[in-house]
C-alpha cells in the first residue's frame, strides 16, 4: 500500500506542472452541486473578485488571515451570550466579535484535535493526510511533508506566514510546522496531556504514570522502555533554518508560559508585518484548555471555575488586545479574523465542567456534539455585522478560502482531493452562500455517518440489510435522541449514493493509511540527552532481532493505533 | 385531611382582616434570604415606588400588564436566534424583544401546563393549591373558589381583566374564568388534548378513541358510560354574567379558529381600554401548539415544519401585530408585555419535533428541561433594552410583582402561603436584582428536587440512608448529565434544612390534596344534550349503590389522578 501510494504520488507530481491551470479536485459530492449551481457561483465569483481587487487597491495589500483555533468546545459556549449566562462566564470581546461581524451556527471540524489540525493546515480530510488519529507522546510519526499546507501555499502569494501554540500534528522532523511552510514557528508537538504528567494534577484524578516520583515503587514494573521520558514540549524555529526547544517540561507554571509566549509573539509577528505593509497569515492555536487549573492564578475568574470556561475567558481577553491592536494598527478592515474550537466538548473522560450543550456527543464522536463547533468571524467592512448564518461550512474549506482571498488559488495542488470548497461568498454575501451541502463524518478512518443539508446517516450502526433508525432531521431532532426510519426513507438512496460516489473518489486519489513514521523528536539544536535516548526507543536496535527502521516500515495491518 | 382543610380555611378567614395589614406569607426560604437582605430590598424598594408614582404621574393609569403565555417550549427556542437557525424558524417579534427588554434565562415553571397555569393565578405552587396534576377531560374537578387569582387582585386595584385561550384550570362551573375573577373570558377549560380527538390525526399517530367512528367496531367494548362525549372546547363569559359555548368540537378548523378568535378579543380589549385610559390585565394563552398540524395552512411557514415551530412563529406574528398596536395607540411605555412558555418541550410521547434543546428532560419531568422556559419581558422606558438576565425567577413571582405594580399588593390574601415574591426591582434593577435564589421542584404532589442558586439535589432519586450522586452544579453540568457526591457535599445540609424549613411551613400551611371536585361543565346557556348528559356520568347514580356526590366528597387515599 505504502509503495502504491508512492508511486501515485510520483505520478501526480509528473502531471503536476500540467495540471495546475486545472479545477482543484474536490469530493465527489461537490460535482453534484456544481452542476446545479455552478453558473450562479460563477456571476458571484466575478463580483466577489471585484471587490477584493477594490479593496487590495484602498489597502494596498492583500488582506491579512488571523486564525485562532482552540480546543474542545461546543457550539453555543462563545457567541451566544444567552448560553454563557446558563453556564456561569462571558467572553465579551468574542461575543461581541459575533454582534460585529458573522457567528457561524454550523462550522464542522474532525472529531478530535489532530485531525481538525490536519484539515485547517490541508485543506483535506484526516483521511486521506493519515492524520486521522490524535497522537501522543512519543508518537514517532508526523504530517507526511509532502502534503501542501496553507503556510505553503500563501508563501506563495508573498505572505508572511507565522505559527504559534498548539501543532498537534506528530514529533516527527519533517512535521514540525516551520517544516511545513511556516516562516516562523512556536509550537507543542503534542496535546496537553503532558499538563496531567504533573503531581497538581493529581487533585483532578488525572495524573498518569510518566516520571517515577508520580508512583510509589511497583516491583512488577520491569520495561523501563517506552516510558516517554524526554518529550518535549515546546519547539521554535523558522523556515529553513534550525530547531530549538523552548523550556522544558515537566512544570505546571510552564505551561501556562506557552500561551503567554504565543500572546506576545502573536502580536509583535502583526506589527511587524502590518508596519512593513506586508499580508500576514497567523494561526494562534492556544494550548489554554488543559487538564489542570492554572496554578499561579490566585483566584477564579468565573463563577463556573472550571479549566474550559477559565480558558475561555483567558482567549477572549487577548482577542480583545488583539482586535484593539488591529485598531491601532489601522488594519481592522483589511484583515479577516476567525475564532473557533477544534472540536467538540471533551466529554469523555475529559476535565469536570466539559459537558454537552446544545448537541449530543463530544470529542470523538459522530454526532453533532462531536463535530460542530463555535465559529466568528469578522472582516470589517467586507463581512456585514450582525450575521448569524445557518449554512454548513467545514474547517477544510477556510484553507480554499484564505488561499483565494490571498490570490494563491493556483497554488493549491491538483494531483490530490482538496476538500475545503472556496467560501468567500459565504463571507462576503453571507446567510446562504455556502457552496457546500454535505460533510463526510470520519471517526479515525472508519466513515461513520453523512450530512446532506438537514439531513443526516448513521453509517456506523447501520444494521447490515435493513435500514433501521439511522436517519436524522436535524432541524427536528438537532440532538439526534429520535433517530427516524419510515419519515426519512426519502434521503436513504440520496446517501447511499452520496457515499458510493465519495469511495470511488477515494480510490481514484488513495488515502495516506497513517500519518508518516519516523524517529521523533530530532533536529534539535539545544536537545537533551532524555530526549537523545528516544530516537532509539522503543528498544536498542542492536540487542532486538528486529530493528527500528524496518518496524516503522512496515505498515502492519493490524496497527490502528 | 379536606375537613380539617375547610376548618383552617375559615379560621384563616377570620383573621384575614387584621392580618391583611402584615406581610405576605411566603415560603420558609425566603425568610432565610429575608434576614440577609431586607435592608437592601427596603431601599431598593423606596427608589422603585418613587419610579412607579413618577411612571403613573406621567401615564395617568398605573402600567397595563399583558402576559402571554403558550405551551411546551424549552428555553433557547425562543429569543435566541442562533439557535433558532439550528431548528430551522424563527421568530423575529420575540427575539426583538429580547433585544428591546429583557431575556430571562432562568424563569422557573412547574413541569407541566396546569399547575404553571394554576401558579400564574394564584402565586402558589400548584400543591397548594390542589391543581397539581394535568387535568384531561371530563375532569370532574377545577380550581377553587376560595384561591385568589391575579385577575381579583388586580381587579380590587381598579383594572380591567381579561383571559383568552387555554385556561385548563377545571370544568366545573366555580372554576371557569369569569367565575375567578375575569371580567371576561374566552376559554378552553382543557388542554389541546382534543385536537386529537378527530381523524385528521390520524396521521401524527395520536388519534385515540373519543368518537366511535374513530373505531372500528368493537363487540367487547361494553362500557359507553366513562367516554367523554359531550366535553366543550371553549367557552366564554363575563363576571358575573352567564356562561356560552363557543363552537362545537370536534373538528380541527375550530382548533385554530380558538386562537384567531382570542387574538381578535385581545386586541379589541386592549384598545377599548386603552382608549378608556383604564389599566389592564390582559392574558392571552395561546392554545396554538397542538398535536395535529393546521389542516387550512396551504403551505408550511418554517423549515422545521413541526407543529411546535409552525405555532410559534404565528404566535410571534400576533405578538408583532400587538407590539405595534400598542405603539399606535400610545401606550408601549406604560405596558408590561411578558412572552413565556409554561414547561419545557413535550419530550415524552409529544409531537415530532418537541425535543430537548439545551436541557435535560421536557413536559412532566423534574430535570432543569422540564421547569425552564423562555421568558422575554418589555416595557419601553422602564425595563433597560438588552439584558439578558442570569437570576433566578418563579412563575409564581409574576402574581406578585403584576400585584406590586398595579398598587394592589394589599389585596394578596395574608392566611396562606403565597410563593411569588415581588421580583419588581428584577424588572427594573436587571441582573443579579433577583429576591429568590431557591425553587422546590414538584411532580404532582411529590417534592422531587430542590434548587438554590447553582446547586441542586434530586431528592426523587435519593438513595435512603446514603447521600449519594444525588447533587448537580448547573454552571458545570447544565444538563445534569453528571450527578456529583463528593464535589457538592457541601450543599447537603444546606438543601435538607431548606427541604425541613419547607415542609414545616405546609404543617402551618396546609396544602389542598387535590384538584375541588364537582359536576363538570354546568351553567352553559346554551348546553347541548351531551354535555348535559355528563352532569350524571360516569354513571347513572339512581342505578347504582353509591352516588356521584358521595364519590366526589371523599378524598381516597390512593386516588391520585
Amino acid at each position: 500500500m505504502k509503495k502504491l501510494n508512492v508511486v501515485l504520488v510520483v505520478i501526480a507530481c509528473l502531471f503536476s506542472t500540467s495540471l495546475f491551470a486545472q479545477d482543484i479536485i474536490h469530493d465527489a459530492e461537490h460535482y453534484v452541486l456544481k452542476k446545479q449551481h455552478g453558473d450562479n457561483w460563477a456571476t458571484e465569483d466575478e463580483d466577489i473578485d471585484a471587490k477584493l481587487k477594490k479593496l487590495e487597491k484602498k489597502h494596498g495589500t492583500k488582506p491579512n488571515i488571523i486564525h485562532i483555533m482552540w480546543d474542545d468546545t461546543g457550539v453555543g459556549e462563545v457567541g451566544i451570550p444567552e448560553i454563557q449566562k446558563l453556564r456561569g462566564f462571558e467572553t465579551p470581546n468574542m461575543n461581541q466579535m459575533a454582534e460585529d461581524g458573522m457567528n457561524m451556527m454550523r462550522m464542522y471540524t474532525e472529531p478530535s484535535c489532530t485531525p481538525t489540525r490536519a484539515d485547517a493546515m490541508t485543506g483535506r480530510y484526516a483521511v486521506r493526510t493519515g492524520m486521522h488519529t490524535v497522537s501522543f507522546p512519543i508518537e514517532n510519526s508526523g504530517m507526511d511533508a509532502e502534503e501542501v499546507t496553507i503556510a505553503e501555499v500563501l508563501s506563495e502569494a508573498g505572505y508572511s506566514t507565522a505559527f504559534y501554540g498548539k501543532w498537534h500534528l506528530g514529533d516527527t522532523e519533517s512535521s514540525y510546522a516551520h517544516n511545513q511552510g511556516f516562516d516562523e514557528a512556536f509550537f507543542t508537538p503534542y496535546n496537553q496531556v503532558p499538563s496531567m504528567w504533573v503531581r497538581e494534577a493529581e487533585a483532578n484524578n488525572v495524573v498518569t504514570g510518566l516520571y517515577p516520583e508520580l508512583y510509589g515503587e511497583d516491583i512488577y514494573d520491569i520495561d523501563q522502555s517506552w516510558k516517554p521520558i524526554g518529550y518535549v514540549w515546546t519547539l521554535e524555529g523558522t523556515k529553513g533554518g534550525k530547531t530549538y526547544e523552548w523550556g522544558a517540561p515537566p512544570a505546571v507554571p510552564n505551561f501556562w508560559d506557552i500561551d503567554k509566549e504565543c500572546e506576545k509573539r502573536t502580536m509583535e509577528f502583526v506589527r511587524r508585518n502590518a508596519k512593513a505593509n506586508k499580508p500576514f497569515y497567523a494561526a494562534y492555536w492556544p494550548t489554554v484548555t488543559s487538564f489542570v487549573p492554572d496554578a499561579r492564578s490566585s483566584e477564579k475568574i468565573t463563577a463556573n471555575k472550571n479549566v474550559l470556561q477559565e480558558g475561555l475567558v483567558k482567549v477572549d481577553a487577548f482577542v480583545g488586545e488583539l482586535l484593539e491592536e488591529l485598531e491601532e494598527l489601522g488594519i481592522s478592515e483589511n484583515t479577516l479574523v476567525i475564532v473557533m474550537a477544534d472540536n467538540g466538548p471533551f466529554t469523555h473522560h475529559g476535565p469536570r465542567g466539559m459537558v454537552e450543550t446544545l448537541y449530543t456527543g463530544g470529542k470523538g464522536d459522530f454526532t453533532e456534539g462531536g463535530i460542530r463547533v463555535p465559529c466568528i468571524a469578522t472582516w470589517p467592512g467586507t463581512i456585514e455585522e450582525g450575521q448569524i448564518v445557518g449554512d454548513i461550512i467545514h474547517i477544510t474549506d477556510l484553507y480554499t478560502t484564505f488561499a483565494r482571498l490571498a490570490g494563491a488559488t493556483d497554488y493549491i495542488p491538483r494531483d490530490r482531493i482538496v476538500d475545503g470548497v472556496d467560501q468567500t461568498s459565504l463571507l462576503i454575501n453571507g446567510d446562504g452562500y455556502s457552496r457546500r451541502d454535505y460533510v463526510m463524518v470520519y471517526q479515525g478512518d472508519n466513515l461513520s455517518a453523512g450530512i446532506k443539508g438537514r439531513f443526516k446517516r448513521d453509517w456506523k450502526n447501520a444494521e447490515p440489510g435493513l435500514s433501521g433508525a439511522e436517519f436524522y432531521d436535524l432541524y427536528t431532532d438537532p440532538r439526534e435522541d429520535n433517530p427516524e426510519m419510515i419519515q426519512q426513507f426519502h434521503t436513504k438512496s440520496m446517501f447511499k449514493r452520496q457515499k458510493e460516489r465519495h469511495l470511488l473518489w477515494i480510490e481514484k486519489y488513495p488515502n495516506r493509511p497513517d500519518a508518516t513514521p519516523g524517529i521523533p523528536l530530532q533536529g534539535i539544536e539545544n536537545v537533551r540527552p532524555e530526549t537523545e535516548k528516544l530516537y532509539h526507543a522503543p528498544f536498542n536496535m542492536d540487542d532486538l532481532p528486529f530493528d527500528l527502521k524496518e518496524v516503522m516500515d512496515h505498515e502492519l495491518p493490524f496497527v490502528d493505533e
